[in-house]
């Protein structure tokens, strides 16, 4: 039963060894060149925290190797310089996301993603799910404001949710929603807690573990707000029978 | 606008001052013999922390003056020798609750008070409401096993939820019933989380929270586990317009 | 770009499943036009979180249908342009609320709401629950800054407190009123904590727990802040016996 | 006293309306019998919370529908009665999961769920998802102790998680591992904390918290020592782009 | 043992009740006119949640019958009209603390409160514990910025601390000053965390915790920046052996 | 303004610093036999986590020098054996407490003590204060049972609180019942959390905030359950008048 | 400034390459034997959570190879079997630590680490501490029960502080010490938090925020209880200009 | 074993007490002019909660005594009028600290400090760490953006950090990063979250737990964007074998 591993070493192995080590060293941040071979998606830039001036070097580098770039929870103050600045780029205010992008990205996601809110003002966080869910090459639709207080709402779209791949759901203040759209499909469900509330609701803590101890079982979690992460998984999901 | 208050002192108040003023003090606790003239029902004791000979002690006292007296979270090893030396005692075990009661309760509730619970697992806190709100002079009912995750169970007890003058909900996990129960109903919706779940359920304070942050308006929330004051508050509210 | 959905009301299904499910789908919202119907009050907008070219954008379409409409949580900078648009509009600064009403609601209650405040920061809490359930069809009175630091100062209400039908209790700090009341009347009480305090109140986390811990038993409780649903969960209480 | 509910089963009804309404309420228990139909998969019997004789009950109505029955969170005690009454029961007992089957499953997912654990102390979490995955009709394969303190024992295993369609990772104490997994591989990562840890590990939160703010975006996460929703949730992936 | 208490209506109470009974209610507040006589100090407004003019209504019916009035929590903002109209208001911005004084406060505490603070930034907290017991007539001295990382500063004022009858101590971070000051004297000390701190200090809950478990046990606590409680209870300590 | 401390070094105070420096190193204690003389009061043993050989062991040093030794939280299985070596020993079962007493405390705190307690489960805490304050020389007075839900029961014993010089109240659930005792007295109130409750009484958490965020005063609260630190407080104050 | 990284492939990087890649693979763990290579320390197995057997099965693989094996937070239970098997097996059990030792260990560290605990109940996470750093190969000393609240028995041992190169400080409760130890030397403190205390310590919880925000800088902290960790973090500073 | 500690008052140890108790008090602040002598680096400024008189007031006192002063925490609007004031004096925006410097620090620790972030948003904790060592007379080398999601770029620098003879990693969200870096050398790793995140990662909270819980054992953790004392206790420890 006992193994050995010398591993990865070998002369055959080299080629898959490098990709994972190539990038480059500006300083403040090391960027990846190397990424879009390895994860099939070009780096996001995280825009919270950083300077105009960082993005801006970041896209520097980067524009000229992908198709696509995105900067993620970045505010209009500091997407302006950058729209002056490079002339494919678009700005989406309310999901605060950023677009580069050389052409539309071609579907290689092998069904439909569909988003879902349960109220009008989780709509922000649905839509930097869908934006992301697209540029990652995926086909994506939406509903919105249809939370479990007005049940009947939900149940007249039942034909678009048990035809989807996978469901993205943001939902803040109780957080009910996931369960109600797991418990009606087969497709595995992305549950994204929004910040929406007040009170008890500790900005999402409460939807987060509303969804975390779903009785429906098709339901896996992101963080608050995290409408990025949850178009990202959604599209992961969408590419597990793609050729990749 | 300004007005002295220097109120209760005349002479015509003094029988509605007296019913305020009789209790009984036996050391270990005062006993209040005019509960059931001020708040319209006998004292009920609180079993947890509780001897045994405590509340043999209280019972002794109360016994002869009250029709019905309930003893709240008592374990079955502390209710046998209760049940042994009172022939009118009964216990039930899943409730975790003992009755003394002389004769069965009038019915003096306006309406009925229907006692849902969202699973298998809550169904004791769902009968410790049940037994409660019976004891206080109600009509009650009872539907168990209908969580969201398979909201069609809930659906097909439509009719029986919207001819409910006051409902319970017992719901643990992420505690989404009442949010769906409020939503179909107008009637007041009282939930109430229990300790069902594990790991981020903490004990019941995910349902609460949730409970708490209901989209759904016609919902008021009690502690944890609280079966008792879910009962108790029903009872109140279905005896709103009851004569007094 | 409004389209109404339709979804599974094909010829057989019943009159009673007709009342849920007529709605319209704004793209941002689904408007739910047999809610009075349903629920025996019109839709209420969720201000916060919304901008004010939704909030205009669901009164357009609510305004001919409604009575009255009620946007919560509301600043004075979103209201203003409101006010200009609709000359039904009032805007209540303190409650932060804003209310269409053709005419005066009739009164439906059965009995009388008191709305108590611990304390004079208190008042917008209690005024959101105050002017909600006057919306709602109810009589309605106050107390305020009667806490129990000084509670002779409560006493001399007793009057008014045992001839209500229910109670709404608003109270910050450490959330003790509730429980003094409760202990005074037979009536449901609605326990309501408010942000007020400092340090360790937490923003009113300290006064829901001790609402939720009370030791007297007529009590439930609802979110922090959330006067709009004690006022709206008396109605429904206070509505139990009225006719439907 | 079983009493089947067909509620609002009127002839208009559509075929597809019907498979979300046939249940049968035993008393404590609501079971559903076209849950294979519409879900794709039996029923599971949470059984914590649930006495031996529940479990029992619902097993005996269940039995003669189903291919595969698992009982969740059942410990030694209460599966040995059941055990000796069903002959097709096996007791797997690190992983606390009881099951049912008369056949092993047919393999219906794409490709395969691979269940990786940090350290050895994770391990019964990873088998309660991975006897889950198999029971739902999948390849799986394991990976355990690989945690981060030691990275190179994960690298030795690279190719089996570049090959993998979905990755389950369980880790407790900081939960670090989902989050290196992720940066290596496109496939979707469930991450599944585990209560493993001692002080500030807070019985699983800490490497919860951990998770779900991955710097990976290919992750989702589901409630602490969930090991079989992480596997379910695994295998709806593995579904996505299987025939229904 | 048993003893029917039937209390206070007697002809003799009277006048004991009748100093629990006079207020006016100006709407917003209720103004207890007798709480001198009762409490030995006259109302304390605080200032937080209140507008500028609640304040100065309140004021104005106070301000004849008191000597003194402290308005707590009250910024310059609100401040400046208040000095504006009442020539006997002092403003001490770093306490946030508003006086109207007549004549300075005869001396009527038994020994001498000492107020001590760990570090400059505590400063303002001591300061309000200062204001707060001289206005109640203490002598007060003060030690500021002797905190426990050099813990000489703390030794080379024991002479003071030893002789002083009450010690309020004010700390943030950590919080342990107390505990040393605690294991050096017989006098009671009250320990005053403040919210001086950042990251783990959780505004204060920090400092709390640590004052709430100090191995010395001549130490009680309260609220995060409660500078005015410490000072009044440090009053009250001081006293108990005043003749009232 | 600038003075060098240099300080404590002189002959002068020598005497005053020996008082700080004479204590025994058993290995596993540091025993103090200047306690009593800089503090008033004998070394008190804390007995949870210690094994009952290390109680001996420090009781068989301290026994010939002082007259009384309390020795706290000991459960009845480690006093068993002390009770059979040490004569003077007496355990007290509810408040957990061991005193050695050679003969009873000479009175000197200037006032008496009065310890209250809101439940008849709350009266374990409220023990082991009365009798930490009965063994450091005070009178002490008890009322038992007398919480906020029938607050007349408090009222019929006013004349005692109002004659107390310092008050020790012990409340669990909502901790409400030192506000309303504080609002009623000029005295110093030491409020003291119980962990009688269930659910989000979070074993005391929720009374310890109450406490803190009073309305009242003259309130300063010690740790969950530590009825010690009560008595030990409530004596210190009542000692501040006391010759030392 | 930019830089390409294509890394460590060359020839010569291969031998150093080597050092992390071999370990054995047992199914339920993955044994490490370059570990002492790598890390100048044999591997430590955590106890808590493995089986009796499992740690057998890795002792068995080990024990040849390496000079010492600590095995930690094992109790008795599992230790006695391990005991009657390898005959060079020692267990602590106030650590709960197991240790097969060949010979004692050279002592390579190049100071004395000093280990202070602040009461007797926090003895046995400090004797961990100490058995670890032994084990590793430093000079150790303790000091017990030197807590704040009886200062001056610290300060009689402040030679011995001044002269150690590392201290490690055991704490519950508040978990000052350490802030006061830090203030007194130059060398690096390393505190760790238990989780004696009762009520609001919260297992530790209390001791670990105070040392968090110790206003001494030459501090940093380990996790509750983890007596082993500050042994060996002890050890790595005390190593810092030993020859590797 | 007994040994009574009458301790340091014989003549020859009043120099070495003498350093321990020079200080200068002026009202705000208690001035250590002996901190050089007894710590081995000047008072370091705490700029936080400290008006902008209050920190030129201090540094005038200190100026002419010491080669290095440090203020940390201080804002540019505050640190603007001391740069105009003090020559000497620079200010580092991002790690918002102010150095006055004389001459440069000699180079007294023994091996090289490397500071490790994870992102480019915890680049100005580590910046703040890497000027504090600086200051203390400390190498100090840099690596940044290098976090777990791309583990490749981290290991390219992996001979640097095997030769640095401490390392302080300084990471947001969920702080994996220490995990790895500690499992890779033998060197004692400083911990340092940052408040970097959104949502869940609740200001560095989730961070702090992740390090707190690493399965590495050579890692202590200091306070959330403490980057001073990262540096500084780093500097401890690489001067633990320096000639003091």
């Amino acid at each position: 039963m006992s193994q050995v591993a010398n591993g990865e070493l070998d002369v055959g192995a080299a080629k898959d060894q490098f990709k994972h080590l190539s990038f480059e060293d500006i300083g403040f941040a090391h960027i990846d060149h190397h990424r879009s071979l390895r994860k099939g998606f070009p780096e996001v830039i995280f825009g919270q925290g950083k300077s105009c001036e960082q993005i801006t070097g970041i896209l520097d580098i980067m524009k000229d190797r992908e198709q696509i770039i995105l900067v993620t929870r970045i505010d209009q103050d500091k997407a302006d310089p950058i729209l002056d600045k490079f002339a494919d780029a678009e700005y989406f205010q309310d999901a605060r996301l950023l677009r580069l992008q050389k052409s539309p990205p071609k579907i290689t996601g092998v069904g439909t993603i569909l988003i879902v809110s349960a109220g009008t003002s989780d709509i922000p966080v649905a839509r930097e799910a869908a934006l992301t869910a697209s540029a990652m090459g995926n086909r994506v639709e939406t509903i919105f404001d249809v939370g479990v207080a007005g049940i009947h709402r939900l149940f007249a779209h039942r034909k678009m949710m048990e035809e989807a791949s996978v469901i993205v759901v943001a939902a803040g203040m109780e957080g009910a929603l996931p369960s109600v759209v797991g418990g009606m499909v087969q497709a595995p469900v992305i549950a994204v807690p929004t910040s929406i509330g007040y009170g008890t609701s500790f900005n999402g803590m409460t939807a987060l573990l509303g969804m975390l101890n779903s009785c429906s079982s098709n339901i896996a979690v992101v963080n608050i707000d995290n409408g990025f992460g949850a178009g990202y998984m959604a599209s992961s999901i969408n590419h597990v029978a793609a050729p990749r």
